[in-house]
């Protein structure tokens, strides 16, 4: 371990202009950053959940928090999809828990007022979905009912049910309310010529179209204007051209029309561009799309790109882009952003790898998650909080074996709480999968799962990193810790699944068959490669395109419908589909191999089982993962040498306990050092507030 | 109306056999009605609600009723599916709701104890899925998480968590407890080589595999046998050859190890072929599947087979298929089925169609629907009961216009409720979309929505029908009915959505453009057919199918990822698409429709824009549906007029209000029946028992 200089403890003045205050309308949010409404995966069912989630990014500096989209009526009901709401009394308390914990802090409570219209099917209600025209979204949902236009009576309805959600949520304590204008729903349906197609005076020339939205905006301030500030949250610019919502067309034309009627503009982009993965986009790319705001508004502005750096926050703030910088994704990878900055502890923060698992979750339909930080959504089930941790139960010296990222994970908290810990790992490389996959095409930011880790274990003596040790069982008896931890990762297997015969499929000795750690290492398949995939999440698609980019001529072949489909959920798989065929990439989709030979690879489809012969010399199979477990074997073999040797305990986390994600993997080295020598292991579970005490090992 | 002869009011002596009690181990089932357990889409947090849907079953005559499955331990934790669990005191007193409610009604209790293994990805618990070796569920679930391989600690672990849920269950009342080894849970997964690669004692040859399973029973028995009876649920044939469990290799051999270990054997299918539709399968389908189980056990079997008919289940009885008559989808289209028989009431049997709305519910994570039956789920929400409902509130007298699902529902249940009512169908035939519809291939059964209720309108001296009777806005006028009720449906329309231009494609006048509403009334293409199918449910590949089946030919083009997505849902997609290939039909998915001329489609690939010409000389577009409203804009118009003639309220339903599945038709109508003249609207919401008083109109 190197020494190092104690971390400041005082900003650096350059980003003092982040910590001025900024008025909203009658509120004050005491400096820039902002929490933009982001859903939690919680929902109505766990309010206790939602508020522990909230009050950790109040404590760690977040001026403003502000809930995930809270229906304003049961018309409004995008059930599996977890949305919280205000239509009762019920939802008053439940909503006021999160408000009470986010003043706790001195923090701004804000409350994502939102109408889904004719994107939501109220499965639970069974209400009739609203719209301007009748015209369903034909492009992300598909629900077996199409909404139904709306009369006059029904904005009327729609503008009392906003009042009624309103003065709620004042009764909640809010202190800033939204009025919702984005990605489809109700009053961003009346502004977009596609699904408004009224000839009433809430249609045809865009000052009618807007009418909705003002209404919305009156009607809010006329019930909480005094005491709360009046947010409208806009999907700015859709990028669908002339069949969309323009930037330059209908963003200028609504600000001359209401630019100054609302306390606070919220820019977004359409579901497609809004939270892109950083696969697909990097810091900041929402700035070229909604900077047009600013020059149309004397209202305070506020928007996301996935900000972690605090330079690129001031420039958005010194060159007229934003007032307050929101954020989303980086509050729920580190919501600790705003403290860390202010006390000058910039390499503490822990940067949002732009992975979109926090929007998979939500899109799942369970609680929020997070790769970099395994206590998001913990907060109040666990008690986990996201910078504290206890200090250690006992002197017991562990060894951590295998740097990758439940390694690093396990090592840090472990050393965080006081342990002495030596991590061993066996390559030269810390890191394991995130150093070698964060070097396949677009996955770069993946390596700050490993480098915030290393940044923190620098800082801690207690831990020893050993490089280039890859250890025996001699080792671990001769080291005699009193605990060992086995992170040793998982390797991709070349098996291929039994075929209907009930034997797997026949592969020619001729043929090249690599796994994606192959590739990874480096290896060079020669003619022309078939990637098999059979994986749901990214890495058929990911190796796909890094032999393309290689030179190699590339077919995927995968027996799902759609490749890498899990991706859906990251609301990446679009973007993938569209690359692997700008590469030139063949994509042959819901297809089984059913042998390779000399000839070729043989393919059948899932569906009538339709032969079909495909080049093939180098076969690259993306299927399952074998967990590493030598060393535990042997381990448990020699049971009772470790036993002698003083060792009380040998438990396996991460990939080498069930090959997962990487959020699998850094949560699971995360619950090892929560829970040592924790008297304590209960999980909460909403509702009802029931208890469990946690199983499995 | 035609007079009609008082229903018998006793059974049939030829049923009486349906109505022996059965021994179960130390219970007693009253008859041989064996609801057998299925999901209701409420899971743990809607203990009410369901606890409403079971006791609607047990009043109507079930002599048993399941729950769906329920957990044993966080480490089978299958959310965002709506699973119940006996984790821990609060679950036990939420299921005893549920069991209190059944024995109120003198039927037993069961509970489905269920472990996920390798199936469930534990999103919310966080726990590592567990399996016998490692090896996930490729087929229909995709998790980014491989299961781990259990080691002997884990199936120690497993066997005590089934003992204390069977506690638990006890405690809570129950009076039959399961062991699930069925769909790729995981003593299932221990039965099946494909997944069980073990080479212990609970691997290689099927006594190991089945170690598990009977280790599961006997702790069962160990724990709550005295009291309870043990039922094993098992797929019994998974019609996968070699790669999966067959009935007359891995069946026979489990039946000869512990066919007369647990007290009841109910058995099933597979995922793929469980819970087929009626499009695609007939009643009693399992029945060469699980004949095999009755010779190979003394024990009693239970089995579905979507019964609807007492002589089927008569025969499933005498020829030794079954002793209890299972159901899962007909005692949710009717709850009162056995009490109908008991009673001689068969014709009022409300029959399942078989369309597979309840399965899609769960599947979105919502709680259960029913096309046939629109008081499921809502007994406790709304205080729907499925038999009984309020007498009247007034004298007044409704006319209602249309007999489609919705109009068919609204006469029939306020005629139930003892209003007067006229209905006015504009056709010579009777039930609207539901008669055109279930003349298109695989649609056969749906006639049973209209068919239920035009035999309890015969009984209804109160409603009047009126046929060819197309009604004007005068002929309302002069009606003068006290309110109307405007139930005219929806029409497939013509149009194309706009493209990026913001402009719809051109279609050159030489292009036969139809809609499915042509298609079902006999209009027959010319040259090759384009179905350009925009709709997610399943109207594009049913035309397709009947087109083909006509002899056409036919190409099937959609922007989707896969045919009628939606009926992913339904458990159909795949069927749907395996249907469609075999009849030849080209299907192009991922594709928009960019322009039609004589040269043929121009299509684009949604992905990267790249065109296809296809040859097309008929356009049949499935996109959207327009209400049919132009009586409701002329009793509008003239409003003056209808409230001279002393018409009180004019309101719309079902298609004609939000074109939507027909079993939104069939709650819209019946929603209008149970609410006129109620006082109370108020609809009650878990958790937390709020309630709010409904909205929409």
């Amino acid at each position: 371990m190197t020494a190092k200089a104690e971390p400041l403890t005082v900003r650096d003045p350059r980003y003092d202009i982040l910590f001025e205050p900024v008025k909203i309308g009658p509120v004050t949010a005491k400096n820039r950053f902002y929490q933009v409404p982001h859903a939690t995966g919680t929902g109505s069912a766990m309010p206790n959940t939602r508020a522990g989630i909230r009050e950790a990014k109040a404590e760690g500096g977040w001026a403003v928090v502000c809930t995930g989209y809270c229906s304003i009526h049961p018309t409004s009901d995008d059930r599996h999809y977890p949305f919280s709401s205000l239509w009762n009394e019920t939802d008053i308390k439940a909503q006021a828990v999160m408000v009470d914990a986010v003043h706790r802090h001195d923090a701004l409570a804000g409350v994502e007022l939102w109408h889904g219209g004719g994107v939501v099917a109220n499965k639970v209600t069974r209400e009739a979905p609203l719209s301007p025209s009748g015209i369903g979204e034909p492009v992300y949902v598909t629900h077996p009912i199409q909404p139904r236009a709306m009369d006059k009576a029904d904005i009327a309805d729609l503008l009392s049910w906003q009042r009624d959600a309103a003065l709620r949520a004042r009764s909640a304590g809010f202190d800033i309310v939204y009025v919702y204008a984005g990605m489809g729903y109700l009053p961003f349906q009346f502004l977009v010529s596609r699904y408004n197609k009224r000839t009433d005076s809430y249609g045809g020339a865009f000052e009618n179209r807007a009418r909705l939205l003002r209404e919305m905006i009156e009607v809010t301030r006329e019930a909480v204007g005094d005491d709360c500030a009046v947010a409208v949250r806009l999907t700015a610019e859709e990028n669908m051209g002339a069949n969309g919502f323009r930037g330059d067309v209908e963003g200028e034309a609504l600000f001359d029309l209401i630019g100054d009627l609302p306390d606070l503009w919220d820019v977004k982009l359409g579901f497609a561009d809004d939270g892109v993965t950083s696969r697909f986009t990097e810091e900041a790319y929402h700035e070229p799309f909604i900077r047009y705001v600013k020059t149309k508004t004397g209202k305070p502005v506020v928007g996301v790109g996935r900000f972690t750096s605090p330079d690129t926050m001031l420039r958005q703030v010194k060159s007229g882009v934003l007032d307050l910088i929101g954020a989303a994704r980086p509050s729920i990878a580190d919501p600790f952003l705003p403290k860390k900055i202010e006390q000058g502890r910039l390499d503490e923060i822990r940067e949002c790898i732009g992975c979109n698992v926090c929007v998979a979750t939500y899109a799942e339909g369970v609680p929020i998650r997070c790769t970099q930080n395994p206590t998001m959504g913990e907060e109040w089930r666990r008690g986990w909080h996201p910078e504290r941790i206890p200090a250690r139960g006992s002197e017991d010296h562990v060894l951590v074996v295998g740097s990758g990222p439940a390694g690093l994970e396990c090592a840090r908290a472990l050393g965080q709480r006081g342990y002495p810990v030596t991590l061993a790992e066996a390559e030269r490389e810390l890191g394991g999968r995130v150093a070698r996959e964060s070097r396949l095409p677009g996955l770069g930011a993946w390596a700050r799962v490993r480098d915030w880790r290393l940044g923190r274990l620098d800082d801690l003596a207690n831990v020893e990193i050993y490089r280039d040790s890859r250890l025996t069982v001699g080792n671990v008896l001769e080291l005699a810790p009193d605990r060992v931890v086995l992170a040793t990762g998982a390797r991709w297997a070349p098996d291929l699944p039994d075929g209907a015969d009930g034997a797997a499929p026949d592969v020619a000795s001729s043929i090249v068959v690599m796994t994606p750690d192959d590739v990874m290492a480096g290896a060079t398949p020669s003619g022309k490669v078939l990637v098999l995939d059979l994986d749901p999440y990214y890495m058929g698609g990911v190796i796909a395109e890094k032999l393309a980019r290689d030179g190699h001529g590339v077919r995927l072949v995968t027996p799902n419908t759609a490749v890498s489909p899990w991706t859906a959920f990251t609301e990446e798989q679009h973007r993938i589909m569209v690359r692997l065929l700008e590469l030139g990439i063949d994509v042959v989709t819901s297809h089984a191999l059913q042998a390779v030979d000399g000839k070729g690879a043989e393919l059948a489809s899932v569906y009538d089982g339709k032969p079909q012969i495909v080049a093939c010399d180098t076969l690259v199979v993306v299927g399952s993962r074998r967990p590493v477990g030598d060393l535990a074997k042997a381990l448990d073999e020699r049971g009772d040498d470790a036993q002698a040797a003083g060792i009380k305990d040998v438990r396996v986390i991460g990939d080498a306990y069930a090959p997962g994600a990487i959020v699998h993997a850094v949560a699971s080295g995360h619950r090892y050092a929560r829970e040592l020598d924790a008297n304590d292991l209960t999980v909460r579970v909403e509702p009802g507030d029931g208890t469990y005490v946690r199983g499995g090992r």
